[in-house]
């Protein structure tokens, strides 16, 4: 954890409300931190169901392993989240930390192992004392409470310089129902999965599958469209809940994703979704700069995703906005490197809404006062229309600096 | 052309022989940089044979496409570079440029444009402009001589660090031939292409079908398999001229690539390129650690190959390297994300020569002081064994510190 917060980091954060059928408590156990809160117990009424998206990562953490065999029942009542630690890359050690700590959550709590879900963060390749849970997973089931999900967010940070919550309420049926949010992360943090760490919770009755499908699209155009180095964790997890308990407000009860009283559900679910993978490239390790890149004219969506992760992970292009330099050669080489469907006569691209080259050169207009104002904003945004077709498509990053070298030229020792 | 010579620099530079048949001059044209030499002119001996790889970016640079083109006759006369500008993403304009030096060239040497082979790094997005070789080419064409290779080398620099050259003599037939070769090259360098500017020269006798074939096998362990920043360039570019001057000496000509008489003119010419690629890694920008990946046991060649660059383009691996800090969780990260077959529970990896992580698990007999000394020398090696195969490659890449950051967010402007 920082000590200086990102300067990027949201200036408003929203009360976050209770949601019926959740509580929450954290505690100090001492993994590897001094001073602050290292584990969160959540607990879920029964009932509960549970979807999740993991890392694509062939090197898996072993609690990633454990949550995507319990997945399949479809049943949370509990999750556990400790910092410090990732249990990943520990071997037979790291599955029997697993089994024992959800041992330890299933009698603390009162239910079955296979509806424990368990997330580790921190460092990779130690063992995780697993016999730290003992006694403490007992206290915070006795103690959890609906209210702190500040204190929740807190918890499950690493290099974090700020707690990421989001929130919202929506109608579905004639019931008000409530999303909460989540979300740890500032590096290894890549797309191809649902990245790091993020818990969603919401009251909303609604069935595994179609919690599952909901959260898959979801994913889709906001935790896999960010990027901070290109590097996918082994540990990735994003978990949705849904206690069901808005079904004693008249909340009806959904079993298929494309159920149409869903609509306004899914789009304050996206708009969560949203919100916290921003705030994760917003504490982008070292990050001084967020840069949002808008690849269009492209021949397919995916063609246009393609090329904004290579402008979004070329070390060139970010660095150049580190040094508030609106260097288009880069980004033109970025294009280049992608492999994808691109004619350089046609290229165009635009810096804060300022066109600096066209139709494959210089644009005439360009004016280097000008731009070079443009690119002291906190949040730069790179288009590039291609002139190929319609696909279109858009990415989030930050700039590499050299405070991302000195965050992780020691961070292990 | 930074102050301070890179600490990886070869400390035994070899001595240049001359190669018969190949004359060199340089001068200050003032393209961009003052009070040094920006543009080299290699003038060949008529029958001069010339084989090429290409950036394989979708966005070429205006030489390239140049060079691309003029490859087709397979013969040369003449080789342009020039320092400052790249002539790339110049549009039109880049075009005639191109079209404007060749000219100029042609003249000054007397022969026709297709035999002038063009270069230019530097800047990408600014116009060239190709009146300023008018005079100078012809004074150069006058003055070359066949002596100054390291004058050469130094022409074409740009953030380099230091000229890169190297050489060899081999037998071929009963005669000896020499050659002799030359690279620029410190960031944007990424595999995929023959990297950055190198010209490699001999007097062998030797048809360009031939030289092509010899060419372009020997670039994939050599030039295509470093990387300093994963970012390919719009101009990387490798030309290979044969002037043939040998045969007056009795050296056989050659016309196919598998003539049983160029075993060890190939093994020659690909230690040339070894040679070269190396040091261009050694000069990758801010590099203080030279670092090898060695990925073994894998189920192909081409799927090592993929770990070792996902390895070595991980900003995650390169920032420990550059902090001391054999993280090899990092490098079970970069593994993971590779996409390739991976078995984390059979995975080895060493630093150096010390096995730190064993069946996906820290190795039992880890020793942190052991190690931490180990990572304090200037060269690296990470061998990963994933237990699956025969497959086996090897990567150079080097290490990502606070002044790459610094030397590329500050180059333009």
């Amino acid at each position: 954890m920082s000590s200086s917060v990102s300067p990027l980091a949201p200036t408003n954060v929203p009360e976050m409300p209770e949601i019926a059928g959740v509580r929450l408590a954290t505690a100090e156990a001492g993994i590897r931190y001094k001073g602050r809160t290292d584990v969160l117990l959540a607990v879920m009424e029964k009932g509960t169901a549970v979807a999740g998206v993991f890392t694509r990562s062939k090197c898996p953490s072993a609690p990633v392993e454990w949550c995507r065999a319990k997945l399949k029942g479809g049943k949370a009542r509990a999750l556990v989240v400790n910092s410090g630690n990732a249990n990943a890359f520990t071997g037979k050690t790291g599955k029997q930390s697993t089994a024992l700590t959800a041992q330890i959550a299933a009698k603390a709590v009162g239910c079955s192992q296979n509806e424990i879900f368990l997330a580790s963060t921190g460092v990779i390749g130690e063992p995780l004392d697993a016999t730290k849970f003992d006694g403490v997973l007992d206290a915070l089931s006795e103690k959890a409470e609906p209210g702190d999900w500040m204190s929740a967010a807190r918890a499950i940070m690493t290099t974090d310089t700020f707690p990421k919550v989001a929130t919202a309420k929506v109608k579905l049926g004639k019931a008000t129902v409530t999303i909460n949010g989540m979300a740890k992360g500032a590096g290894m943090i890549a797309p191809d999965m649902a990245t790091m760490l993020s818990f969603i919770f919401t009251d909303a009755p609604i069935a595994p599958a179609a919690l599952q499908s909901l959260l898959k699209s979801g994913v889709e155009d906001t935790f896999n469209a960010i990027t901070i180095d290109g590097d996918t964790s082994t540990s990735d997890t994003l978990l949705f809940f849904a206690t069901g308990a808005a079904a004693a407000n008249g909340a009806p009860k959904i079993s298929r994703a494309n159920d149409e009283r869903l609509k306004a559900f899914t789009k304050a679910l996206n708009g969560v979704l949203a919100d916290l993978s921003e705030q994760v490239a917003r504490d982008g390790e070292g990050a001084r700069k967020l840069v949002e890149i808008i690849v269009e004219g492209a021949t397919t969506k995916a063609s246009a995703r393609k090329i904004a992760m290579s402008i979004a992970n070329s070390p060139l292009v970010k660095t150049a906005i580190a040094g508030e330099d609106a260097n288009w050669g880069r980004v033109v080489m970025a294009v280049g490197k992608a492999g994808e469907p691109a004619n350089r006569d046609k290229l165009s691209i635009s810096f804060n809404g300022i066109r600096v080259a066209k139709s494959g050169a210089r644009d005439p207009s360009y004016n280097e006062t000008e731009v070079s104002e443009a690119m002291k904003a906190p949040k730069i945004q790179i288009r590039v229309a291609l002139g190929l077709g319609k696909g279109r498509d858009r990415v989030l990053t930050c700039d590499l600096t050299k405070e991302y070298v000195a965050i992780n030229g020691d961070y292990r020792s």
